[in-house]
């Protein structure tokens, strides 16, 4: 038995999903190679402070091979997966290089939906990447610069004007930080601009903000940016994006700076399993998170339609981290001769921000937390579910600097077209000798 | 008089020569307008820890209006400057608007020079700038990741080859950093390939290295350099430089990345205020640093050539401050109608680190400092010289995290394409109402 080679397990994305199935085979007598077309995992919850401009994307990240340095059967791989071969078993990655595999966990996660407006998505960006956390933090900082330089007050005023598009976590963690830096943080350095006369728009097409909490938290969490001042509407769609403004429920705002927080894509690799996706693009999963007919692929996180008991799995990374550990636990149970299991969420509760001091906080149905409260029990869940003990010491400083300082660390405006041209990656991804 | 309003100061640069100006008129009766066309001040002398993956660009960078706040004569605005009207007395923006003054204080820097190979800087980035930084952060750290998957042993070693061109203090800093980074901090990560392997070669034209230092030190920083496994290569030129690697004294050597840090060129600015320049487009100053017949108009920083008591002041951050301070101090004086007196450098020492715990300092002809002492005092001077109150204890805490882990907390590659593309900046910059 211990002469047979160990199977060939690859893992593919390095998000929530990823890590925890490769983690969970640290043990296992298994050969891992974890792809991922970056060399970091992002601590997602917290990229809408990178956003705008409190913490650094250096903060939330820690290179995925670091995070694996230990895992002696374990290796990483930067790359791009462009194709799965489900009959051949071999992922395909961007040189052509191929990486045959005995079990295959998919954790590709998701992207922006802009409902086939595509071309919003230049206008409006989203915020599921270190790369949209710095453009999104460009044009906040940006939009404050250009307001100060410009001496037509209409013009102003519209720089002012940020329109927030969707109101689940991120977009109302967002609306409830463009104000509170706006006025505590950015005041004092301006002359021309009073900055605390920002207006925040935070637009919802559903009849309620923050949809998969419970009623009475997102009420109070309404409430709540009601009195930063953020203009709420809800059960209002975005019929237009342009670079001045977005039409909302037929009405013209005239905006510099809209951010996109609703909707989901799942990543295209779901499509090509040779399994049925769902309207968002997510692959239909059997109860142990592998395909049906397919027990040696799994789907997990953002890009899986997981139903446990009977609901929908909401796309979180605590349902990303239970169902990589899962599937990789069902691969150990194959390997031990067990039978495999269904997969049961555990929700341990909802948690969410509204600028400084205030938060909501959900565990079940009797336990919820609002105010100063719940914004300190958010503060130790992030602080403690952060990768990496250094990262844990700086978001610390960051967040206290920040907390008594009322200053941020990371007023930065980085241009993405660089002095220095960027060739294209060419060059150095295919050196010739 | 106090009826009078008061003199227009116009700064161009934010950078030590502009803002040790912009500080140094705080107590003036003056209004001080400084334009640059970033929103940050950069503490350069440390650009090349951010270049190796060591410091975050958050650390050595702040918000150039945030450093001025508390200036009530003094407003900042980001913009680029493209033209100065020396006759007219009017600097004219990007934007088209104009800016008068009464006196302007040039200190628009250097970039670097390709000696005439302009298509050069696209293969071996410089590093003048965050984004420069941030360029060869990303190809220092994509080299091993491509090489953990090339199976090509020649391909390998060239990802692992890498060029240093200009032995300053920049080229020696970067130098000693690549193989101390790639030995401590990256060999446990990989499993295909020996990081500890890496070859640095640091060629320069002249016949020694950091040709400003006294001979006897860059003899020792040659020594240390050697001990770390650099080799060394004076008095020979770079010939070619293409996607796979440099051509010097005739010999190719096959990289697959290569740094740029030979030869300052001048703003273009220094160009269009009618005065002569120097070879590398540096303004010749009288020696109050005004212009010939300009009374009004100074230049300082890397974009004048400045000479004090007969020797050639050189392009380091220390004689800027002191040029930015002595133009601000000219300007005072006029008000006071009092004399003007010529501009004199007082050379505080020069410094420069060898990967870790080993430095070179010298303080005039008699005191020499090198190996740890030196290194402490590098770190020392540097802590003190970073601006703001933030950023020296968060460097503090890297550098602290670093020494003693051998770790790196910015080993981050982010891609200058992004994910969500960019439009060009018109849409915010210029919106339509």
């Amino acid at each position: 038995m211990t002469d047979r080679k160990p199977p060939r397990v690859v893992i593919i994305g390095g998000g929530f999903g990823g890590m925890s199935a490769a983690r969970a085979l640290r043990r296992a007598r298994v050969d891992v190679t974890l792809v991922d077309r970056t060399n970091h995992h992002v601590f997602q919850p917290l990229l809408y402070q990178v956003a705008t401009a409190t913490l650094s994307e250096t903060d939330i990240t820690a290179p995925i091979r670091y995070l694996l340095r230990k895992q002696a059967n374990t290796r990483v791989l930067m790359g791009e997966v462009v194709d799965v071969d489900v009959a051949q078993r071999t992922v395909r990655l961007d040189d052509g290089s191929e990486l045959p595999y005995d079990y295959l966990i998919v954790a590709a996660g998701a992207r922006h939906s802009y409902f086939g407006r595509d071309a919003w998505e230049a206008l409006a960006p989203g915020l599921k990447s270190i790369e949209d956390a710095l453009e999104m933090r460009r044009r906040f900082l940006l939009a404050f610069e250009q307001a100060e330089r410009e001496p037509d007050p209409a013009a102003r005023e519209a720089l002012l004007t940020f329109v927030i598009v969707g109101a689940g976590p991120t977009g109302v963690e967002l609306a409830g930080m463009v104000p509170t830096i706006s006025r505590d943080t950015l005041a004092p350095d301006y002359r021309a601009v009073d900055t605390r006369r920002v207006r925040v728009v935070l637009v919802e097409g559903g009849p309620r903000i923050l949809p998969t909490f419970p009623e009475e938290l997102a009420a109070r969490a309404r409430r709540d940016l009601e009195e930063l001042g953020v203009e709420v509407r809800t059960g209002q769609l975005v019929t237009d994006v342009s670079a001045d403004g977005v039409t909302v429920a037929g009405e013209r705002l005239h905006a510099a700076t809209v951010f996109w927080a609703a909707g989901n894509a799942a990543s295209a690799l779901g499509g090509r399993l040779g399994a049925p996706v769902d309207r968002a693009g997510r692959v239909l999963v059997s109860p142990d998170l592998s395909l049906p007919g397919r027990p040696e692929l799994f789907v997990v996180g953002d890009l899986a339609a997981v139903v446990s008991e009977g609901k929908a799995v909401p796309g979180v990374a605590p349902a990303a981290n239970q169902e990589g550990t899962h599937a990789a636990r069902m691969i150990v149970r194959d390997l031990q001769a067990r039978p495999r299991v269904p997969f049961r969420y555990w929700n341990k509760g909802d948690l969410a921000t509204i600028g400084r001091n205030r938060a909501i906080a959900s565990f079940g149905e009797r336990l919820h937390l609002t105010g100063t409260i719940a914004w300190f029990f958010w503060l130790f869940v992030h602080i403690l579910y952060l990768a990496g003990f250094r990262n844990r010491l700086s978001v610390l400083l960051e967040w206290g600097y920040a907390y008594f300082t009322y200053q941020r660390g990371a007023r930065l405006i980085i241009e993405p077209v660089r002095h220095n041209p960027a060739p294209a990656a060419a060059p150095v991804l295919t050196p010739k000798w």
